[in-house]
């Protein structure tokens, strides 16, 4: 029997580059000889990709602050049941593109629901499973959305469109949270090169191996 | 201005009449003159009719209980907020096949969540909104289940294949509920011809008229 895998998210604003460093985190780990499993959220799941869908398409009052975060923890509680906890009971480490953290700073903070309720949810939907280790990229806003918008070509999506304090409010309901937090977060400074936030996230993780 | 409309919700186990003894209250009350909206759970709004897919589709492990009642909660946030409560406010009665009762019956009671884990996510979506009438449609099992195989010719859903000991759960966790809030709740025996128990139902309601 192989000692259980570890769990590791990234977290941050849009554009800070999440999914860029899991792919460079994936690679380095699989480099030491560990099974890695990429995933990310919404999504990560069959279940939870098809409530992705229904997630970010349509309008921006499609869904309810409340009917979205139920949403957003029903999908999580799939994910985490159908992808997350298999992976590392077989071993492998499990590397998410956003994870609890992400429904508590948007749906939470910004979104007024408050920090309390969306941990209630995931209490219930995922009986409060946390990641051994949440990395959280902060990048300026000017620099993010310079990102975002050059690789999207200005798309994006019914969460990514809100506007600027919202933005903001997820930037600090993030920040509280590290701080509230601290052994289980990292905050990665993501403003330097693809290489030199790889290394710090590299960094961030070492005492997990 | 008019007056806020009834809100009248049908519950009780598959093949109970619910549907039926709707329709009949619909067409009892448009003789009244009064504007009826018929709608049913899961669903009743489009967002709630997507997520209405992703419940009664596929196997019966497709989402853990938990996922699933997160599932009802955020289909009935969204069928309170776009479809009943515009209704009532401009004087409607709105009549729904199956609410939250539902949830707590089948997920609470037969599915082991608990009554007040189902009561704590329709809080959070939902207010707590309740009907302002709720029919439980009692039948012995034995009927209930003759009537709906002679409907479906014996086909059922994800929901509805569960085992004899799940159903006994759920109309023994119906009768608790209508015995703890006597005043909402009006028991009907739906055992008589389609006219009795449409007779016992418009019964049930009159003095809401
Ligand atoms: N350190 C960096 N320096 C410059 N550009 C970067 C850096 N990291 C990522 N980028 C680029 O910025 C854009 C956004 O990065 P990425 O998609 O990884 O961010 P993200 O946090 O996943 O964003 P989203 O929340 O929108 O998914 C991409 O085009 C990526 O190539
Ligand atoms: N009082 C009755 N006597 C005989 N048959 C009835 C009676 N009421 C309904 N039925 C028939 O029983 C079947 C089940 O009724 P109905 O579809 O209204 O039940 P339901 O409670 O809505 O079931 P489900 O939970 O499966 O939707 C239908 O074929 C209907 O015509
Ligand atoms: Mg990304
Ligand atoms: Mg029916």
């Amino acid at each position: 029997m192989s000692a259980r895998g570890r769990f590791v998210t990234l977290e941050g604003g849009e554009g800070a580059g999440k999914s860029t460093q899991l792919k460079r985190l994936a690679e380095a780990l699989r480099a030491r000889g560990l099974e890695v499993v990429e995933t990310r959220e919404p999504g990560g799941s069959p279940g939870a990709e098809a409530i992705r869908a229904l997630l970010l398409q349509g309008e921006e009052d499609k869904w309810t602050p409340e009917a979205e975060a139920l949403l957003f923890a029903a999908a999580r509680a799939d994910h985490v049941a159908k992808t997350i906890k298999p992976a590392l009971a077989r071993g492998a480490w499990v590397l998410s593109d956003r994870f609890v953290d992400s429904s508590i700073a948007y749906q939470g903070g910004a979104g007024g629901l408050g920090k309390g309720a969306i941990r209630a949810l995931h209490d219930f939907g995922s009986r409060g499973f946390l990641p051994d280790r949440t990395i959280l990229l902060t990048l300026p806003a000017e620099a993010a959305a310079a990102r975002a918008k050059a690789r999207d070509n200005g798309a994006t999506d019914r969460i990514g469109a809100r506007d600027e304090a919202y933005h903001a409010t997820v930037a600090s309901t993030f920040a509280g949270l590290a701080e509230e937090e601290s052994e289980r977060f990292r905050i990665v400074d993501a403003s330097g090169s693809i290489d030199e936030v790889a290394a710090s996230t590299l960094a961030a993780i070492e005492d997990l191996l």
